[in-house]
């Protein structure tokens, strides 16, 4: 049976020329980077430049690079790192943010900002939101379940509107944007210049890199409180001996990101299309859930009426389909989807709805052979 | 020029048979343990094996086995994740500790429990620190930098003596006792019920095994609050997509470990023999820091008189051997030992010491290479 992975926003295959560039740190390139031999000092260099391979294709300076283990280590670096330094401020996040955002949060005082049906930012609810007392903005540039891209540059100018305020009133706390891009690099501008943010998340694993890598974008000047201390590595932001073949496979999966993604965009966007055209006119009770116009072009999430996800999901893998419902990293939870209850879906829609996820090696065959499988489950079932 | 390794306590060459078993999970069984399809199903599948191989390597359940991104992670979730349970409650760690239990732990009422010269634990020292709001005391099993073996059993002895007084005195304050086994398991017996503690932290980058993984030995039924928070992978303990490549890989660097043990145990024993002999009749006047018979077989550290270790460093990489000075995670910083300085050393013997730790690929001829390149610079600086 020919398999059809249509995950791709759980999980990313490893690319082969990123694990080429990891495998001297897996093999010879051992030495620890904190150590004075000119091994160690081989490792240290290439640990810098890593750095600055990430630095340069962000558009930022390599000491506002930090290295975490993995994007969800990267939120709480981010959350816990400001929040910590500012009791009894507060903390406003989107209503469909990742759980590696939405739970660090609650630990804090948190408000959820509201979106519109279609999953994006209500930027005037969220103004509402935001009073004195306001430290922490988190917003995430795409969603990992219904793929919505967020008015992060709109969000952006708003918080430099809000800090003018702020200057005016004499009131002297900042404002920090962040930004969980964990789901951005293979689609979207990650130029943090024009994202305008202070702290953004990047996540190895979804970006064909490896697994448990990614990085803290960190404004120059901005302070924060270390989640893990010890031999004060990463500027003392993340202690522990570094993962040097990971973060090497990272640099070359960001870099191979950047450099694939306008023509993967452009590709995906084409088979996007094709299925939602296929759906319209052959599964015409299906409903396509978020943005149609804002959204990653990897991303379909259908919300079939009357259906079981998980029971689809069973049939469709019978055929050798991989597919998702709901966020993946809570698959094995019972709760519903907090995206799909804020844009709005009913417990029963949410639970009919299922999401694919396109990459670099989905071609049209696939997409037909999913949409033919699809109809097929739906059928029978 | 043939180099010389003797740096394994800062990092040790990954494993062949380690990394052949991580590479399925760096190529074709890319996929995210959390999903519902079969190739998912497998990925989790080779996680819940891993925790059982970990867990029968260390005598314990696999529900007590918490995956993290290092030993200092494992480390700090230990600390924070107990003492941010008990606010006003004090914690007593060992002098000699690493700084990814020292920097946490300071973080709370944390007091220093002293070592004698030979760099062991004073138990009855330590016993006076002990008050009523005591929770937490961490000890290493073994020294990073002089190699020293700590009495843990007798410390997880008198903290069971202590518990038994709480009772008789209606305090109901539990007493948690941390090991950080990071450099233990090449060389020590690591089965968790003789060592008696309630929480062990491993690092898989000083076993052989991959950089920046680990684990935490947690007790079954204690309660700890996470470090990072996310999708709730690891029993909600270590949220975050699994690095399987890396939990497959600590696994069998684990394993292989602890059949290695002995004979490995026994042949850098003969060789750290033959250092102390050659040391003693042709370098008189050096001496070795730290206990001789509590000390890995792997460990020699010294102190040459009137001597300034990073001359001698740079010397002995110049003839291709490679040693360490203090510490190797905080060789970076300029900060004295706090290892030599809890063992009385003064500063200037302690800027005279140099540290050689020996591994499985370190040989007879190597040792005598690198006491003869010893010599060598010692006279001619």
């Amino acid at each position: 049976m020919t398999t059809v992975y249509l995950d791709y926003a759980a999980a990313t295959p490893l690319d082969k020329s990123v694990l080429n560039a990891m495998m001297p740190y897996l093999t010879t390139e051992f030495y620890n980077p904190s150590a004075t031999y000119s091994g160690a000092r081989t490792a240290h260099q290439a640990l810098g430049q890593a750095r600055e391979r990430v630095a340069r294709t962000l558009g930022a300076k390599p000491s506002e690079i930090i290295f975490t283990a993995g994007g969800t280590e990267a939120n709480n670096l981010a959350i816990h790192g400001i929040m910590r330094l500012y009791p009894g401020c507060n903390i406003i996040v989107s209503a469909v943010e990742h759980s590696a955002v939405t739970k660090p949060a609650a630990q804090y005082d948190c408000r959820l900002a509201p979106v519109s049906s279609d999953g994006r930012l209500d930027l005037t609810k969220f103004s509402n939101f935001v009073d004195d007392k306001t430290i922490f903005i988190s917003c995430m540039s795409a969603n990992n379940e219904i793929g919505t891209v967020q008015p992060i540059r709109e969000l952006a100018y708003r918080c430099e509107e809000i800090r003018a305020e702020r200057r005016q009133a004499g009131n002297k706390l900042p404002l920090y944007l962040h930004v969980d891009a964990c789901q951005a690099p293979n689609y979207l501008d990650i130029q943090v210049s024009r994202l305008g943010a202070d702290l953004i998340s990047f996540n190895g694993s979804k970006i064909y890199g490896p697994k448990q890598t990614g990085a803290l974008f960190v404004r120059g000047g901005l302070i924060l409180k270390p989640l893990i201390d010890g031999g004060g590595q990463e500027r003392g932001l993340r202690s522990g001996t570094e993962n040097l073949a990971g973060v090497v496979g990272f640099a070359a999966a960001l870099e191979l990101a950047a450099k694939l993604r306008q023509t993967e965009s452009d590709r995906l966007q084409k088979l996007q299309e094709h299925w939602v055209k296929r759906i319209k006119l052959e599964l015409p009770d299906a409903i396509i859930n978020g943005s149609l116009k804002n959204r990653l072009p990897n991303n379909i999430h259908m919300a079939i009426p009357g259906a079981d996800n998980e029971r689809l999901l069973f049939a469709l893998d019978d055929l050798g389909i991989m597919a998702a419902a709901g966020s993946a990293c809570s698959a094995s939870s019972q709760t519903p989807s907090n995206v799909l209850q804020a844009i709005g879906l009913d417990d029963k829609t949410a639970q009919s709805s299922l999401r694919f996820t396109m990459g670099r090696q989905t071609t049209l065959e696939e997409v037909d052979q999913a949409i033919d499988g699809l109809k097929q489950v739906i059928t029978r079932n």
